[in-house]
């Protein structure tokens, strides 16, 4: 694995830089605070997967156009309008490592950006003048909103189950990058097959990117990860490593996680018990195994492709996910 | 005027009871929660108006097809969702008389149901494979919030001007008819003579109507309103009757008039004060001549089209923004 990560920076170099500009460019706010607001949550160490994604699909598929970098801001602005709407919804303090929106600029102003946002991304699809296109955006949008208010309503419920986790998941994560991927291949008018391989592969990776994600909420590098670990226990958000544990843990441990993760003002040597009685129950192994097997779905999901550089990032950029520590 | 309200009652029936149906089959939501939110608001008063203005312009260019009332409630969900949020962004308690969403299912929910609603708008949109109708939604949709945005920014503004405000109005409130009546004239594949003809229709009758509006929360009965007076004066809204008066008092009416404007408690008695203020200035009969400028020329934009049920009720619509009590 030594090197992937590089290996992928400078694969995506030139299309990096291609992106950050379209992502300005694209914004065209009528109002300087909409600006504001929206390269404050944009411009904060994004790592532009989903737009590098969408873009990386068209490619596969054969894409030679102009119009790719620009519409895979749609990916960006979807992903920010989600970040500052979730941000709000959840109460949360910081975002990778800075502030979050809401406590710079109030509620009001962040609700609104986050709509500019959905609606920028919409009005830039449509300028495809591909009906599938708007199509998938506009199911996606609904599908994430509807993905978080399953979450929110499972604030705190410590009969969730796996099935739970897995539908927010798709919902919440999941569907935008197979979006990206899948939007990719209908830019470049591919056949149905193809469009159904790349929308798999972004599933399946969407799903092991957020599987690593909440495993990173246990187990990360405070200072890697820009925020303290165990922030989505403090917020009610249980996910798989403390199902899985949950499920399994003796009636005796089962009440001694109850009970720390109903406690509001949960004290760090709480957390630790939490997180040992999680490894105690194989949790942090069962997400890795789950996350790992949906990487290899991903990566055979576009076997059907010829050998390109595309193809190789693709499968790089799957493996990077697995390994990744922030 | 006598009975206008009833011959519009009486040409709009059949049609309202197909758009109540259609609101309620074309929401689609995942989750109930989802749909508890979206009925409340939108079940609650409201008069149709937008949905009604689509089906009538189709109607009006020679549409014969069947999904007129199924894209009609795209209007009314957009709009929804400019409620759920504004009114959460705006700290507002009652909406016709009724405690808000935000108050009842929290700001989370409320949020993120407005989300649903935009996106739900989109996908119906995207199904008339018309990437013109996409547009214009999407378009709306962002002049929209960027136009909450414009009065956010002015609240209690004591030096708004009356462009400042039409700039609100046009965003906020016309945009979202004009492209009622506009996307009506695309659904009938209407030449674009036409789709001018109702898109300038629908914006001087948007504008006519956020006027009364205005209007209504310094005049209208407090039981037929559903809400009390002055409540926009109090959430810092200078609306136009109150510009108007500030641009024309004394300097010692103005500082009477902002004195009151600036206090956060502001008394019934201080209300009528202002109230008196700008009728001296004569801030109402200004808006309410504005408006019927605006409702003449709402008519004469479909002078181009032949006579016709639809052309009639068109008409009368728009004599009745102006008489209109709630």
């Amino acid at each position: 694995m030594n090197g992937l990560k590089e290996q992928i920076s400078e694969a995506v170099s030139q299309d990096l830089i291609e992106i950050e500009v379209a992502l300005t460019k694209n914004l065209k706010p009528y109002l300087p605070v909409v600006s504001h607001v929206a390269k404050y949550i944009m411009f904060s160490g994004g790592k532009r997967i989903r737009p590098l994604l969408m873009v990386f699909s068209a490619r596969l598929c054969g894409y030679n156009g102009d119009y790719d970098k620009t519409l895979s801001v749609v990916f960006e602005y979807l992903h920010a309008a989600t970040l500052l709407h979730d941000d709000l919804v959840d109460g949360a303090d910081i975002r990778r490592g800075n502030p979050v929106a809401h406590s710079i600029w109030g509620n009001p102003a962040t609700v609104l950006v986050g709509d500019f946002l959905l609606a920028r991304s919409i009005a830039i699809a449509a300028e495809t003048n591909s009906v599938p296109i708007v199509d998938v955006l506009a199911r996606t949008t609904a599908q994430m909103s509807e993905g978080e208010i399953h979450q929110l309503l499972h604030r705190g419920d410590l009969a969730i189950e796996e099935t739970d986790y897995m539908e927010v998941i798709t919902r919440k994560t999941a569907c935008l990058i197979q979006a990206a991927c899948q939007v990719g291949a209908l830019l470049a008018e591919s056949p149905g097959k193809q469009v159904q391989a790349l929308a798999n592969y972004g599933y399946h990776l969407g799903v092991a990117f957020q599987m690593v994600d909440d495993l990173l909420d246990y187990t990360a590098d405070t200072v890697v990860l820009g925020k303290v670990t165990g922030a989505d226990l403090r917020e009610g958000k249980l996910t798989l490593p403390v199902i899985y544990a949950l499920n399994r843990a003796t009636a005796e441990d089962r009440t001694r996680l109850e009970t720390i993760i109903r406690d509001v003002d949960m004290a760090e040597a709480d957390f630790e018990t939490v997180l040992g009685l999680i490894k105690k129950y194989g949790g942090i192994k069962y997400t890795r195994d789950r996350a790992q097997e949906h990487i290899e779905q991903a990566k055979n999901s576009i076997d059907i492709f010829d050998a390109s550089k595309s193809k190789t990032f693709l499968k790089q950029l799957a493996d990077y996910v697995l390994v990744r520590e922030m």
